[in-house]
């Protein structure tokens, strides 16, 4: 898979994208991302690409131009499955989300900044706007780098052990059931008993009647989904 | 404000936290963000932090002793008002909640990676569970730079123009109205009369009227809350 992210902030991209299950999967052959500047795609002779917004809001917008030429070239090159758009009001991201997208060839992340991008760009070179959340960030590169996250550790091989995203939190609209580790008593907090028995089919139960239970208490709405 | 964040991976944080926002918050001693490596509190020779769960799920799971000496250490010194371990299955973040934290005076962000963390964290170290949305992540670094981001660009002072964050989406439980810039047309793609007109109380009413459409449309959810 390739994604191409396209940012006025490149710079705040460099360590999200370069650690970890992002720097491995990209090692292993498994995910491309490549960052583009979208100052390279203006015309002004100061790089500009943005200005004032009509109508006398404050904050600054960015300009249709140099995105629609920055997206152009990139479809030249490649069929991109999706051009996307963070944005707060787009499509709420969720997990079936990042499955779906996690199989997509090619898709394009353009990330806003300033006040918000000219809506022409909206309405004429997106075709999907996505939100990772109800809550305003200063500009959507943590917003691409939480999706690129999100979608390139499903890819088989991303990490290390294919069971262990299988049982995360969602996969089967429950919450995962609590895990716990050594030493099995720490200032007199125990470990559950259950879970030092060794009956494995015991232990299956009870983690499936934790998740059930967690799910049913903290976040009901998930089983109201299926 | 200052914020604390534990973690395993300092180094995914090193950009966002040193860039844009952030960088200048920082600069300007509206807010300090100090990251705190897990492994300098290992007991361990090979600074480990995570051992294999009880009961035979897979993955590894991050211990509690290294992270009740963290934790220990910063309380030692400081009053927090939260300790805050971003999962999937916490309370959800939201501009409201943003809003709230953005008036604390020191946070603890713990973040969590591997398979989980022990439970016992969550039941006797952990104030606040907190969720950036219904997906899952590799680690909790991405999350905890979001929450960052979001929280400390509500500091006045943080972003240049207080007007900007104030007419941000659901700061009035309505999304943002379209806005647009130079030129005022490209490609055959027009921005509407009404901006170009220079009636400012009718432009701001087409930008309310707008805003409710918008949010009728796409979150009629947000109006329910009201």
């Amino acid at each position: 898979m390739r994604i191409d992210i396209i940012t006025v902030l490149p710079e705040l991209l460099d360590s999200p994208l370069n650690c970890s299950i992002l720097k491995r999967a990209q090692d292993k052959g498994l995910a491309e991302i490549f960052v583009h500047n979208l100052r390279d795609y203006s015309t002004n002779k100061h790089r500009r690409v943005d200005d004032y917004p009509f109508g006398g809001t404050a904050g600054m917008v960015m300009q249709i131009e140099p995105v629609d030429r920055a997206i152009s070239k990139l479809k030249s090159e490649r069929i991109y499955d999706e051009v996307i758009f963070t944005s707060p009001d787009g499509e709420q991201f969720k997990q079936s989300m990042a499955n779906r997208l996690s199989m997509a060839g090619n898709l394009i992340i353009l990330c806003g900044h300033y006040k918000g991008i000219d809506y022409r760009i909206r309405e004429h070179l997106i075709t999907k706007e996505i939100s990772i959340g109800d809550y305003v960030l200063t500009g959507g590169e943590l917003a691409a780098a939480v999706m690129c996250d999100a979608i390139i550790r499903l890819i088989p091989g991303a990490i290390g052990d294919e069971q262990s995203a299988l049982s995360d939190s969602f996969q089967d609209n429950l919450l995962a059931a609590p895990i716990y580790t050594r030493p099995s008593e720490y200032k007199g907090w125990k470990v559950p008993d259950i879970l030092l028995s060794g009956h494995q089919r015991k232990i299956e139960e009870w983690e499936h009647d934790m998740s059930v239970e967690r799910t049913r208490r903290l976040r009901p709405d998930l089983l109201e989904d299926e």
